[in-house]
């Protein structure tokens, strides 16, 4: 429970920093015959890689998953999946500077405070690598999912307060712009609206949706463990994430009960769906649908003020590789940590009767 | 982890439903040596019980706090405190209606999916009644967080859409109107809101903000146990909660990064708090502030549409006791989840470093 | 994990001192739909109750049980079942002496070192009492098990040395002497060696077993999470425990591989179970065997040598209302912990091969 | 929770097979500031290395550990430190005989009937080699023990029935005999007789002491995380223990309680140490003393009953590179064990006394 271990029987165990020897996570808890090739993760991995457009770093890196354990013959055996990617691109540079003082939005001096000193180089276990680790456990989870039916994904809602209409709602477009909105023209205004940010130096911040289809209803359990506290705790777990909201979220807030509630109708189907898929913190069949507010990244190149470590003021200008935007990098991030939540969920649910535990041990 | 029980080493555990026998908590891991009374209990209970405006429902119940152990002469002996309040309002009435149905907004529906039955009296477990031992746990945290010097406080930042002023924000005001506000002026014209909604037969939701002070840099862990997604997944197990935000939130993803950094200065205090305290995860030594979507009470008298068990379309109208608005007695129960967290943050973040390990085991 | 609550999915959380108001369990994670009532709950309490046989403390306790929760209709309904035993017998006596020494044997040392004080009034926390809880949890747990088919028992396999012989064995002796043997005869001189303890003012211990069948195969985990290492937890948390065996056990050390390993026939069930019904960590069908090592009464009224809490050495004689021997009711204890164990092992071991989920959800 | 992580604050993730890419752990939740190095990790490795001894399995491998995360500078981050062996020596042979069968005493039966198949190669995950994990993560353990004083060590204690006299214990022998006795006489005779065993194509069991010195008093948690349970647990997961006992273990059981008792004296030593180190679950400040019982190798090269996958009856001689004795190489396992169970039970009783809490947040 020191932060690096995610789930109660889907677990994830995640390692590794930007400037080391690599990035991992052992996979714990996934059933055994489940379909798992390297190219089965890699295709998550290859979304959130460096380098897939202007917006993104210009550091290199393969990102070349390598599965080390619990995968034979094809398929899953119950036991630990290990899966590594090294680091490839740690350019050998001076960090004398970046080590000296405490980056404005990151948390160079939080890990001083908590351990007394950090690994600097490149932010250390701090950095977006980090989250290599969840993509990867993440494109576990989902074979999980889609062995059950279950339908996840994620994209761009708004950059930089440009808000993809969701009358024009493509899911085809959100693999064909730069900035994964699933409506071409408000994407294209986004592009637009962060090369002006990069020509100044600065950058922005986004909101990323997420939606779940064919949830069996009953997921989840009452009290602390509702299924929306696990998504909320999931997605705020990654870097940047400043506001989590599920359904109506906020607009609820000043909505009335007559106009917030879904009637049920036939079949169990709800009429409308501001709940966002979850009743009580139990899933009720619809979707899920939730969202993440990201910060803009810390990292900008125009001045800004600081301390040292001797804490003398300082104006400091972070060059490097950096990235305008993270949003559109971090929707495979919200995937993984949403897919990553339900297949524990999933899990953990089977023996919330005493009909199901009786069925499943008399086969 | 089946829902009811929460934290790490400053655990609780829940039970009780809303026409059982009572509700109740039992605290493990808190510290011996901590000075605990039942008053210290009660204090906090009395701001949630029931019939203390015309905005909650006219339910009685004392809601009576008893410590039944772990306290002795006076103080915290360091093993489980249990603490237990009697239903005493448990009004016999026919239920067979309500057990009939689906009331839209509720956990009726999910319940009976997820475990086949329900005890459906006043909602059985998903009544906010369960609250009770989330507060009274979180009294005992609140002691904790005292002794080490921590000020953790609430109050209600909306309703309606109405907005308490930060300008004239009174720390005194939260306690002098009826829902919690900390500005005396917008309190009055939520309270008129509140009165027509009720007029209505309807309900309003509103925002809670939640200020915590004094915080030693430090707490939190990173990745996935970030000092935030610890708060968000705790916040949103309160029942009505559809959103989360720490610092700026949602607006943080509007906004440049130059714009949202907070500068470091002397003495390492930030001259703005963007971030909200929270920096990587961690707690960076100011204030951390966040903000809890509340949705509006389901349970309103209007008529609405829904199914039954059977699956046939029918009209409602929900009698019986209900509070119009539940943001005004979830602030506590907000406190209670906040303090809950920081409490089990502060034992978990001892030993970070060797040179603390050492310390504590020289002595 | 401070301490009382065990278990992953079905969880137990256990509260309250010998002489305070009272003590309990709530239980979290029990499936619903199970048959239960508070009568389930007292013939487990009965068999650990004070007073049933000369050689248990003459301490009057009715240790009535009362459900508090969870119970709907008279079936579990997937929440906490909170269950409680009020202390009746707290005589009013002078605890200044008990309060000032360190009784050898006991924990009264080892709380004030780790607590700094400590609730002296009969052993406190560390008294017998403490596992009224783990009883009445067990109680629930062997509603489950005996769901699914599981019978599970314990008895006393050996007192002072004397043990009951494995040709005579008798499930129906059990509860037919008052040292629970399964074997009459032995029992007799068991009973004939412990008035002879009595009478020299010492105390005795001795060894229980523990049988459990038609454990379907596959339950427990690789590892760390090996059935026999979480029995061997659940059992050595008891009190008194200290040693524990599965199978051959320490004989099993003294072995040849030849001799020890259990040929498989037809039907996969083995020719022998030396290995007590657990490979590799995990259940194969066969029975599981173990025994639990119980160390003597440490409360004798012969006189010993101790230190008082100001460092001084002293001689004392302890009085009061003790077990010369606490094997026979620790039997029922060990039954509740391997129940509680067996219990969580059944609700874990569902999603182990991703049929067993595809079924499930596929309902 | 499904088998491979260990601890609740000092935790580790273990994976690996036998005949996979390699075995692995990461070390999540060690204090940062710690001194480590691949080499302080490889000299515990190099302990449970095959090819040691003419009593080893002749398989060769390096087993070099290498570090891929979490320390920086020589001292440890606080971040999680991954920690990799590859497989060298994965014979290229026929497994489709071991693949049709289950070899008695080993888990292959038990892993089909959990996870519907297995890799079959050496074992896959339950073989031995799964161990490096633990001997890794218990190396960084030791590290931070001994920042606190801590001295811990195994021996062995018995081999088929031959003990080390206690009367010549030497530390200093352990290390200079093949069977790692502190007894050079007993050890020559268990060495001629495990001779004698590899000449029967049989093999042998025997027990494993192991002691941990200057333990600070107040270490565990009563009730159901007592430390002797936890490292009850920690020692019975690790693959051949059958049994486990502290201090006087399972002839405390034959003992009278005044001969058991272990009386106080002056500066709070005991006269005796029958409890081995632990009254009530917590450390008394003794030395802590337990035994863990082994079982004979279960492959050996004489003729077995067993059955194939397809149920029938089929007699079978297993070849291949295998211990005559598993106790020597498991020394080091114990002692990993025990420094993991050790290291997490510092860590989470650091907040047990409120004054505990103050001192360390107001530095």
């Amino acid at each position: 429970m020191a932060g690096s271990i995610f789930g109660t029987i889907f677990q994830i165990s995640t390692w590794g920093e930007s400037h080391g020897k690599g990035v991992g996570v052992t996979v714990d808890g996934c059933p055994a015959g489940l379909p798992l090739s390297e190219s089965d993760i890699q295709q998550w991995l290859d979304r959130r890689k460096p380098g897939q457009s202007k917006f993104t770093t210009q550091r290199k890196e393969a990102d070349q998953a390598e599965i080390l354990s619990g995968v034979f013959e094809g398929k899953t055996t119950g036991t630990p999946i290990a899966i590594m990617v090294r680091n490839t691109d740690q350019r050998s540079r001076d960090y004398s500077e970046i080590a000296s003082y405490y980056r404005p939005g990151h948390a160079d001096y939080t890990f001083d405070r908590k351990y007394g000193f950090r690994d600097y180089r490149g932010g250390g276990r701090s950095s977006g690598r980090e989250t290599i680790g969840r993509v990867a456990g993440g494109a576990v989870a989902m074979q999980l999912l889609k062995a059950v039916g279950i339908d996840l994904f994620a994209y761009t809602k708004e950059i930089g307060g440009i808000q993809a209409d969701p009358e024009k709602f493509s899911r085809e477009a959100i693999m064909e712009n730069a900035v994964y909105m699933p409506d071409m023209d408000e994407a294209k205004k986004a592009e637009e609206f962060l090369e002006q940010c990069m020509k100044e130096q600065d950058s922005a911040g986004g909101i990323i949706e997420c939606v779940i289809r064919n949830v069996p209803a009953g997921l989840g359990d009452p009290v602390f463990e509702k299924l929306d506290a696990k998504l909320a705790a999931a997605v705020f777990s990654i870097g940047a994430v400043k506001g989590f909201e599920v359904g109506d979220g906020f607009a609820a807030a000043r909505a009335r009960g007559s106009e917030n509630n879904d009637s049920f109708c036939i079949n169990n189907i709800k009429k409308t769906n501001h709940a966002g898929g979850i009743l009580g913190g139990i899933s009720d069949g619809s979707d899920i649908v939730f969202r993440a507010a990201i910060k803009p990244t810390p990292s900008i190149s125009a001045v800004q003020e600081t301390v040292n470590r001797d804490g003398e003021e300082i104006s400091i200008s972070i060059k490097g590789r950096h990235d305008p935007v993270i949003v559109p990098r971090a929707v495979v991030v919200v995937e993984a940590m949403a897919a990553l939540t339900m297949a524990d969920a999933l899990l953990m649910g089977m023996g919330s009767r005493v009909d199901m535990v009786k069925e499943v041990y008399s086969r």
